[in-house]
């Protein structure tokens, strides 16, 4: 065992211990760990990210919203004011296991009930591993109102075992993509009859900057609404000194799109995916899913006389967003100093098999990560196809679109609440006729509420296996994200999934940790986790359209063992049932 | 006492102790009262209302909502889902007292928390009195979003006096204005600093419909986004019998306008004005401000060959919106068929006088209405200024602007949470110094949540006074509405409120009884009420934006009597303070 590993265990138990004492009395914290006292005021305010004048929901002001920074060990408070005026909020903790605080992992109809407009909700949680994460509204269709940020956690100084790849310098990288529509007319376009799809998003940001074609708009666009010269939308600019290294950590919150990621005439050594360290491996450009995040090397030992062009450029969805641009700027060059290059185009958008091969090069770092039990307790087969119900474009796993109750999911496990969801099993496979490499005669499914029951600390195993959508020769990439737990990568594979040739391939001596992972077209992809984090965690595409349109499964597991609903969390659906109100009257 | 009278009241005291029999046993109604039991499925729908295509709010997917139509005495149920995906919401029933069920008052903020999506929140109520009320959104600014219809309350057949004023046909028209914002853009603009007015609405609606003048969009408009052709966004038209006598019941839901309403060639006699029989008067123009609704009775007695316009045009402010315009169609001419005239241009929008003189005009129907109390116990006058607090915009009375908290004021009275509010009294008069007729230097003020607590049963009178705004020259008008209670509207004058010589020349003989009435600018409203329905209510200005920018009081009496809080009503604020979280557990 690593000793970084053995650390981490250690320290995870420590932090449970601490967490317990903490609860208590946070006047008198642990001498190693700090604690963060955030106040968020979310209220909606016009932004031009993109040039584009957009209510867009800010962060004490804030479009993309503040980092959070701390050290392993750290607890974070936040806590969350609602000026919304008419709309409910729920901020998720993504990558953050929330061991022991389940009821902050802030998804809506899961672990709470949103928090209403003036209503405070405070968010309590220890940041137990280093490591790069991401924070976001899990509410609705939300998240593409620009609710979200970046969670860096570092090492503690006093770490026997520093970050094994020297940098000099750690700087963030957020990417999303970006919407003139707001959510409620995306939403009533994903619920119409007949469907209107969302589309691809009008600009890509990288750290919340853009840069709309505002004559689309007409000639005569008010200068108000979208104006090229507006100084808030000018390009984002990464400042690098000469001979230096840079660790970038990148996370992609995009409603939609998937991403390559590159730095024009630099090289990117990966060494860190999910919070988990990378068997490092150097490329020109990183595919990037909804989700994920990963921590790059960059020498910036090119030529220091003129600045280079960081650019996403949409892959895996034939594009028709224009590239997102940033300046490479090499200090002391001027940051508003364009490149006397075109922007390097990226790879071919339908070049499925480089990003298949990047997925696969993806492995964690010997000797510093938990190994997985080399077999698993129970095998979940997931087929992800597009649906229609009730003349509805639903997705659904195994024939079943999935949605969330009013009631979350955890209140009523812990109330004993059982008419709240289908207490019918969902189904663990698929039929084995089924062709995943066409239409589906039949594209009817049902809809239900019924979760996954896991044994407390048993091994299982998903292959979320892919298929052709309603529409001819047409297979997506989906981002599957797990709430509460890491999953070991077993693999990757194209085709439908075959448990007789396919289960020897899987990695099981060093796969990656990840909590986000892509599903390639027409392919499949197996992961492994440990049901060892009580209570009940999401399991779902991170693409915001279709996890609106049911694409996600739940996961219960010792739920038993949680503690009461908080009465924070309560308020919506049956948990009303439990308001006393002859309490003080 | 007339006998009208008489049987309202013996009604009410039948009815009361009906609303008793009812809650415990809903399936033995009452010989004589039906139960209307309706349910309502609120979503967002694209609606091209005046050609533009708009998110808008539907009930059942109609945009304005459907007609309550029920007789005197009967019960109306009302169960509403909420499926606007992350917005909560709140319905008011305008002009029903709620007497026995100020639960079902509809007021985010006061008498419940707004029901969360996915949630459904059942109103019961008794419609006591025949007449025109009205139903809308009462949650932030979400009235805009077209969340409104009418009520028809109509006396029984059995009844021995019938309406005292013959007609053929009952027929209903809803005016409203209409912005192309979202209310989560009109709040944010409101709340901005430097102050954004939201300017005058881009159409003006007669049940629903309007025409946008698509070609201010720009030459390059897209067809799907406004189109003159689409045949939803024809005009409204009202079909008459030639020599039939029509009663149009009208309801005025604008955002901010004061209309006038006229029908080309044709008088209107008015009957009715917020449930109230009208000394009949003739006018050729109703001058209808938001919150209101009237009778008038109308003869098709005008040339039958061809068709008429009927009008809306905006006054008391500067119109920047075409007036907007229906058909008043001569069966058997087709409804399509334009006029052969010109629209009639309407009043002069800055002729305060004559809207004086109309509201003067409207008086109670002799012998039809109870006579005011001759004196009143306490009063309360309210100085109605423009103010800035902490940079923003706000409106006050007596200095105060006035703010909602958390928790519903009517949960916090019967838990006994005196945190919740402030509960220092607010202010009953201002200085008697102060200039209406100018900018005051001054301009600050302080918020509050506090409320005016008055003696049940007592007699309250309310001078509203009028002032200047902020900008020179400027004053307003205000249309307030009362909840709970009807008013007698005692009396109306220009410049200061003089208490030594006004009081004298009040109408105390056959005052009109309202809920909603105006206060004109730089003039003065004087109303009288009787405090004898339990609870809290809200006093407050009718336009949305000044209601969202403090233009409200609270009056509570008696609240002590009313039943104990619903868990419906609960679930935000210092009510989850009453989950109990171990019943179950």
């Amino acid at each position: 065992m690593g000793s970084l590993l053995f650390l981490q265990r250690m320290t995870r138990i420590l932090i449970i211990f601490q967490v317990s004492i903490l609860w208590v009395s946070i006047d008198v914290p642990p001498a190693e760990a700090r604690i963060h006292n955030y106040t968020w005021e979310i209220s909606y305010q016009y932004k031009f990210l993109d040039c584009y004048k957009k209510l867009s929901i800010a962060i004490n002001g804030m479009t993309p919203g503040p980092a959070i920074d701390a050290v392993q060990g750290d607890t974070i408070i936040v806590n969350v004011i609602n000026n919304l005026v008419m709309e409910n909020v729920a901020i998720h903790w993504h990558g953050i296991r929330q061991i022991g605080t389940q009821w902050s992992d802030g998804t809506d109809g899961v672990t709470q009930c949103a928090t209403m407009p003036g209503d405070t909700f405070t968010y309590k949680f220890v940041v137990d591993r280093a490591g790069t994460y991401m924070y976001h509204s899990h509410y609705g269709m939300q998240r593409e109102s620009g609710l979200y940020g970046i969670i860096r956690v570092s090492l503690p100084n006093r770490q026997p075992e520093p970050f094994p790849f020297p940098y000099d310098y750690d700087r963030d990288i957020i990417l999303s993509d970006w919407y003139h529509h707001n959510p409620y007319e995306q939403a009533t376009n994903l619920s119409s009859i007949p469907f209107q799809w969302v589309g691809e998003p009008q600009s890509l940001l990288i750290n919340g900057r853009g840069k709309y074609n505002c004559s689309l708009l007409g000639s005569s666009v008010d200068p108000e609404v979208c104006n090229l010269t507006n100084p808030t939308c000018s390009p984002a600019v990464l400042t690098v000194i000469p001979g230096k290294t840079y660790r970038y950590r990148i996370a992609s919150l995009t409603s939609l799109s998937s991403f390559s990621f590159q730095i024009e005439g630099h090289n990117m050594t990966v060494v860190e995916a999910d919070g988990t360290y990378v068997e490092p491996f150097v490329t020109q450009n990183l595919y990037i899913y909804s989700g994920e995040t990963f921590s790059v090397l960059v020498n910036a030992t090119q030529d220091p006389t003129r600045n280079y062009w960081a650019t996403i450029n949409v892959v895996s969805r034939k594009p028709a967003t224009p590239d997102g641009l940033a300046i490479f700027n090499y200090y002391p060059n001027h940051f508003h100093k364009l490149p006397p290059t075109v922007p390097p185009p990226g790879p071919l958008w339908n070049d499925t098999d480089s990003r298949i091969n990047q997925s696969l090069a993806i492995k964690a770092l010997q000797g510093h990560v938990e190994s997985p039990p080399k077999t698993s307790d129970r095998v979940i087969v997931l087929l992800n196809t597009q649906n229609t119900i009730d003349g509805k474009y639903r997705w659904s796993l195994n024939n079943v679109s999935h949605s969330l109750p009013t009631t979350p999911y955890l209140i009523a496990l812990k109330e004993n609440m059982s008419d709240v969801f289908d207490q019918t099993p969902p189904p663990e496979n698929y039929n084995p006729d089924y062709d995943i490499f066409n239409v589906a005669n039949n594209t009817n499914a049902t809809s239900s509420t019924s979760i996954y029951r896991l044994i407390f600390n048993s091994t299982v195993d998903i292959i979320l296996q892919n298929a052709n959508t309603m529409t001819k020769n047409n297979s997506e990439t989906h981002p599957w994200h797990l709430h509460g737990h890491d999953f070991w990568v077993l693999g990757y594979g194209t085709g439908k999934f075959n448990n007789e040739t396919d289960v020897g391939k899987y990695n099981l001596d060093n796969p990656i940790m990840k909590n986000t992972v892509p599903l390639h077209p027409y392919g499949w992809t197996a992961l492994r986790f440990r049901a060892d984090n009580p209570g009940i965690w999401l399991f779902h595409c991170h693409i915001e359209s279709h996890f609106f349109m049911g694409m996600l499964a739940l996961f219960e597991s010792g739920s038993v063992m949680v503690s009461d609903p908080p009465q924070a969390n309560m308020g919506c659906g049956e948990s009303k049932r439990l308001i006393n109100n002859t309490i003080l009257a």
